[in-house]
């Protein structure tokens, strides 16, 4: 159902021959109202692809009348001439759609570094308008995929309104303020600031808190869309809640497909002084090789947790520190606690809870494994 | 040669029986004076070893007498009564050399959270004792390996006058202050303020810049011991040379025995606005994990290079910025430079070159590749 579960929405997705494999690779999603209020976060790398330099300024208008996505290159790190192009792309969608280029979002995925083979892509963007239908969001969110081996989307409805949304993402994925190329969509009839509201704190407990090889993108977008076709104006809380259960689904997803992972690491911090505590301290176990090694070889090792804790900035004392996994207490008051033997790793999900035993705040922080296929997937080839 | 290099100093190694395969686990070094003076310099993570919260309190009185060191097990995460067996080591040291207990530092390595079978230990301290010799500083650096396949030793002469050392260290590797076990020997006359300003200036620009695998370690040590039984006092900057050039290349000697490694990398940034933007750089660099397993596919695959950068506070303009992978500058102004294909990445050593624009600050970081052995062997088994 994807970015089509909404009323309101159009989408497509197609092979424009920009992947040499050819395989899908140009999504387009276009918001038919009557609202056309829109909201974005993106990466927070400072070194940002064209796309998300040309959607930033976009988003800033609150308007968003199609967004169009390519996979099988970045356009990151291509100067003046990629930021033409995205420029260009934006314009070839709006005179094909008869709407404003300042109401066109783009967002691309793929190598670093690499001009996009405009020709292709804009003969794409015709051939993906041509198509344009209610129920094309599955063949929109196929089209983003890149390393993914699945793609990936989530719908929450409301009571007579929806929440939509598809994403892609496999490695370099730890987002700084957003991640991966995502776009939602509602028919809930919502302003731009409440759209922004609401996509702020649904990001910020969920795509934030994916962290899965420690490496930010120079493209991440997340972007949400509303057409006010349902004519009716959710509960805030309500809807905030419904885009935070997409988010943190299409997050789950993103995670349970990363590359080269054997296991889905979700790390609870508890007992932090502060959330900010909570999420530095979640980053730094999220971000240990030598911990992500050991739960890749089922190895319960509370020692590199401890090592890991100890590198933050948080407020705990080491001899206060209770570390669990998969509900087991290896760790207690920074010495050795149950017996080790007790811990149960046979499954994908692996549960780390490191209780720093220094206030009431708490995060979760979603990571993988550390894996020869990992290594093998990243250096095989460029990606 | 190693720590007996220097004129004062004797050593030993031997098998304790710490370690269940047998191989040597415990080294002692003697400093017979005249003088005893000694600095320190041990990790900043905050969950500290037993040996290291002994030891940094040993090192404030300014002088050591003995080292005595052990691999196969950590003393880490050990509470109260690890704290009481480091202590019991220095006694027992101190009443088998007849010198005092506070001036006895201790240093441990191995896995974290176990206890040490101290009834070994405490043995083990009087057969090291017995076989201490002016030429035992080769087998001292053989006894505190742990995963190393090699072991490190240097020496530099001045005139008249030597410092030696040895190292041990493999993974957990990325100091925060100091680095791994380090015992460092002179017989030059130097003061104990003169040596610690020899030995912060040495550590700060060579261990603290090798970053293996991002991981600091909760036992990092770096011991410097001043005997003075060469009677000639250095110029000082001749001295902090020599102690500099010896950890340099003890901790390049690290770097080439890191666990799995293929590649060692050499991260220079340069045009940096302060030494700090370059450090940061340089360790966001030797961090990022997709950028080291494409060096260990031999991929010069500069833009993972810029999106590391990208995630720092450093000052710099992203169409500003320039990198050489071996002496080719694939990516100039931000975008692409010269043909990646020229890049010949077949040797071991790879050195990457990072131009901020931004000053005439540098720094150099070194760090290794990520591969499939690192995974095997930190997955494995417990270390």
């Amino acid at each position: 159902m994807s970015v089509t579960a909404a009323k309101g929405f159009t989408a497509s997705g197609i092979a424009a021959g920009i992947k040499a494999n050819g395989n899908p690779d140009l999504a387009l999603v276009v918001n038919n109202g009557p609202r056309l209020a829109a909201a974005g976060v993106f990466t927070s790398n400072r070194v940002k692809a064209a796309p998300v330099l040309w959607s930033e300024q976009v988003l800033k208008g609150g308007q968003v009348s199609a967004v169009v996505l390519n996979s099988g290159g970045a356009n990151a790190c291509t100067g003046p001439k990629g930021f033409q192009d995205t420029h260009a792309t934006a314009e070839k969608t709006a005179a094909v759609l008869d709407v404003n280029a300042g109401e066109v979002a783009v967002a691309s995925t793929g190598l670093i570094g690499v001009l996009l083979p405009m020709d292709k892509v804009l003969a794409g963007v015709e051939t993906a308008a041509a198509q344009l239908g209610p129920h094309g969001g599955e063949k929109a969110a196929i089209a983003i995929k890149t390393t993914d081996t699945v793609h990936k989307t989530s719908v929450r409805t409301g009571d007579g309104w929806t929440v939509g949304g598809m994403a892609k993402g496999a490695g370099m994925l730890a987002p700084g303020l957003a991640t991966m190329l995502v776009v939602l969509t509602t028919d809930a009839d919502v302003d731009t600031a409440s759209l922004d509201k609401a996509l702020r704190a649904a990001t910020r407990t969920t795509f934030d808190r994916v962290d899965s090889d420690g490496c930010m993108s120079t493209n991440d977008t997340v972007l949400l869309l509303a057409s006010g076709a349902s004519e009716i104006t959710p509960d805030p809380a309500e809807f905030t809640e419904a885009v935070r259960a997409v988010c943190d689904d299409l997050g789950q997803q993103l995670i349970r497909d990363a590359e080269g992972a054997s296991k889905d690491i979700k790390v609870e911090v508890v007992g932090a002084a502060t959330e900010e505590d909570a999420v530095e301290v979640g980053r730094s176990i999220a971000r240990n090789n030598l911990l992500k090694c050991a739960i890749h070889g089922e190895d319960p090792n509370w020692g590199r947790v401890l090592s890991a804790i100890g590198t933050t900035r948080a407020a705990f004392e080491p001899d206060q520190l209770n570390v669990a996994i998969n509900g087991v207490w290896v760790c207690k008051n920074g010495g050795v606690g149950e017996d080790r033997e007790l811990v149960d790793m046979r499954y994908r999900e692996v549960h780390i809870v490191a209780d720093l035993a220094a206030g009431a705040a708490t995060a979760t922080i979603w990571t993988n494994d550390l894996t020869a296929d990992y290594v093998h997937e990243n250096s095989a080839y460029s990606s």
